[in-house]
């Protein structure tokens, strides 16, 4: 009996089921199988989960899930197909004859085929989110995946901040080779580099000057002297699905004073967040600690400033639970969080500083083992 | 007016509502916006369609977007969370307020927030999937798009083979400077040569010898020679989000009786298909015309042989609509299609080619401009 298994019983259901492909982070969690298109997941507390799938992928999928697999064909589903049922009304319906009883889901479960099992047994929401939960306490093995995607990003900012270094500066222009040097190339050259390693970099930041006051823009064009560049990846591993996060903020040249000032109250809060980080410590308090010392040095927070949370949660989804926002809960031993103090002023520019590691009962075991220099 | 505004009219309802990450592909086309957290959309009939974003958000969809756009504190999303409602009951909240009625939401949409909303206004569930019907005929620019990934997959799949034409068989296993060369090689090297193309490939096949016979194995190990091999890449565009989507089966050496029979029947249903696609004819026919043929050549169609369908929609998803398979309707002008038969046999292996291009009213717009040839 696990937690979820805990929740079906509290819940007074008789299984737990959920439908959708492998880039929905709970499938792949409750599955380990990697697959494009949709398939079902279904649970019995004190039970084996059952994956069902086409036929085509029987063989692949008893090679690669850590759970019980069925075909659709012998769990009814292609039956109930040419008997004439819609693809909703045939999947509640083999959801159904599995379940045997009312069914609990997640939030997200599709409302039309949750309209279609309702006409055989009642639906009940894990309003909860019981398995977000699970997901959010990382096992040991878990955690030395998530190590090593992050070895596989610093190799790769590193690489990435070698080619703003080693770059020529010309007319308020970095070159390399004579030619401009761009957030394009960098990407590229970052996600080259991932690659190598077993990695996806998906849009990854490279973002200059102006640009750098909108956390998330992408970044495009010639990268600038003596303006910040914000470098954020967060690279998927190919094979266990898990994610690394981590940023940094560099300038080729003489920064401005006030990036200057902001780079050392970001680096000051990142600091004081990591020294505080322990099982049973809210989010919330460690946000507000960074909101507070933003605010003795004179920068706000809301929308302009701190403009985003503190950090969150890192695993099979880039962002999940835990929150270190305003409303972020107790941390557990286990969590892997970001911690990515950030300050951003339209014309001034911005900058971030993000690391990762696991809340321990004792502190924070950082994975992220980079170095900090605002002039490169 | 458009065919979701008339969908809207037709259901009764005041507005349609979608929530999710552009992960979420209708939620990509409908707002063009990229985004790793989820958002909503709402559009009203005759009305320019709204985003709401997080504050941090603003600039950049004003900039991304299509869609007009709103922040959440604007919406009331914040005050909501404030007055101590849920996530989901805030985020209902909002679209009731901005719908004004009842609210029409696609097959997906979270039951959480469907219950939610249902305390305001009715929801009604857009069983026929209007905006996937719209997604699968593509603009002009679309068709470019796609056409564009294309040749950037057609790049990659020439790198691929030329690694396997220019290996060295030795003992049975091909070898590269010496080394094994493995599944794991090429596949790195095909993403790399996407990459610099801004494409990024996923889970791109690569599988030999017996994995063949398994139509969705990644492949991994030395490959092999006088075996089967399948390359199958599906790229996504990193600017657009647009798919292309190839297959070639190559042997290095000497390939099997069985395996050269197989290829040659699959390159004639290619052919066949191929010839008589254009707007009206029905996926299914397409299909059955490929399992007769696979028929009268003697091979099945099922669990084995044939065990897949003919082929399926291409754009914001790899698989999209419309369908080539056994329950597959009218094709459109304008649908980009995949044509794929494959023959798959264990202890043998299998056999796949792909192409894809444009339903015209007159033909097949075939966007594949790449050569087939068995032994390299």
């Amino acid at each position: 009996m696990n937690e979820l298994d805990f929740a079906i019983r509290d819940a007074g259901a008789a299984a737990y089921a959920v439908y959708g492909s492998s880039v929905d982070a709970e499938v792949r969690y409750l599955t380990r199988f990697r697959t494009t298109d949709p398939v079902v997941y279904i649970k019995k507390p004190g039970e084996r989960g059952i994956l069902v799938i086409p036929q085509m992928e029987h063989e692949r999928a008893v090679r690669e899930s850590t759970a019980a697999v069925i075909t659709r064909a012998d769990a009814g589903y292609l039956g109930y197909i040419e008997a004439g049922e819609t693809r909703w009304q045939a999947t509640a319906h083999m959801i159904a004859d599995l379940a045997a009883g009312p069914v609990l889901v997640p939030s997200t479960f599709p409302l039309a085929l949750a309209r279609e099992l309702e006409s055989f047994h009642p639906v009940l929401l894990d309003a909860s989110g019981t398995v977000g939960r699970m997901r959010a306490v990382k096992t040991p093995e878990e955690l030395e995946q998530i190590r090593s995607v992050q070895r596989a990003t610093e190799a790769a900012m590193d690489l990435g901040i070698a080619l703003i270094r080693g770059s020529a500066p010309k007319g308020g222009i970095l070159h390399r080779d004579g030619r401009p040097l761009t957030a394009e190339i960098v990407r590229t050259e970052i996600h080259i580099s991932l690659l190598t390693r077993g990695c996806r970099g998906m849009d990854t930041i490279v973002s200059c000057g102006p640009d750098t006051a909108l956390p998330h823009s992408p970044g495009a064009g010639p990268l600038l002297e003596n303006e910040p560049i914000v470098i954020d990846i967060f690279p998927q591993d190919e094979l266990t699905g898990y994610h690394a996060d981590m940023t940094r903020t560099v300038v080729k040249g003489e920064p401005s004073p006030a990036i200057r000032e902001m780079y050392e109250a970001v680096r000051d809060a990142k600091a004081l967040s990591a020294s505080r980080v322990r099982a049973g410590v809210p989010g919330a308090d460690l946000y507000q600690a960074v909101v507070d010392l933003f605010h003795d040095r004179g920068y706000e927070s809301g929308t302009q400033g701190f403009i985003h949370s503190l950090g969150h949660g890192v695993g099979l989804e880039v962002h999940e639970e835990p929150s270190l926002g305003p409303r972020g809960g107790a941390l557990a031993a286990g969590n892997v969080i970001t911690i990515e103090p950030g300050l951003y002023y339209p014309g001034t520019g911005g900058v971030r500083l993000e690391d990762m590691g696991a809340v321990t009962e004792t502190g924070f075991d950082r994975f992220t083992q980079y170095g900090e220099e605002l002039i490169v």
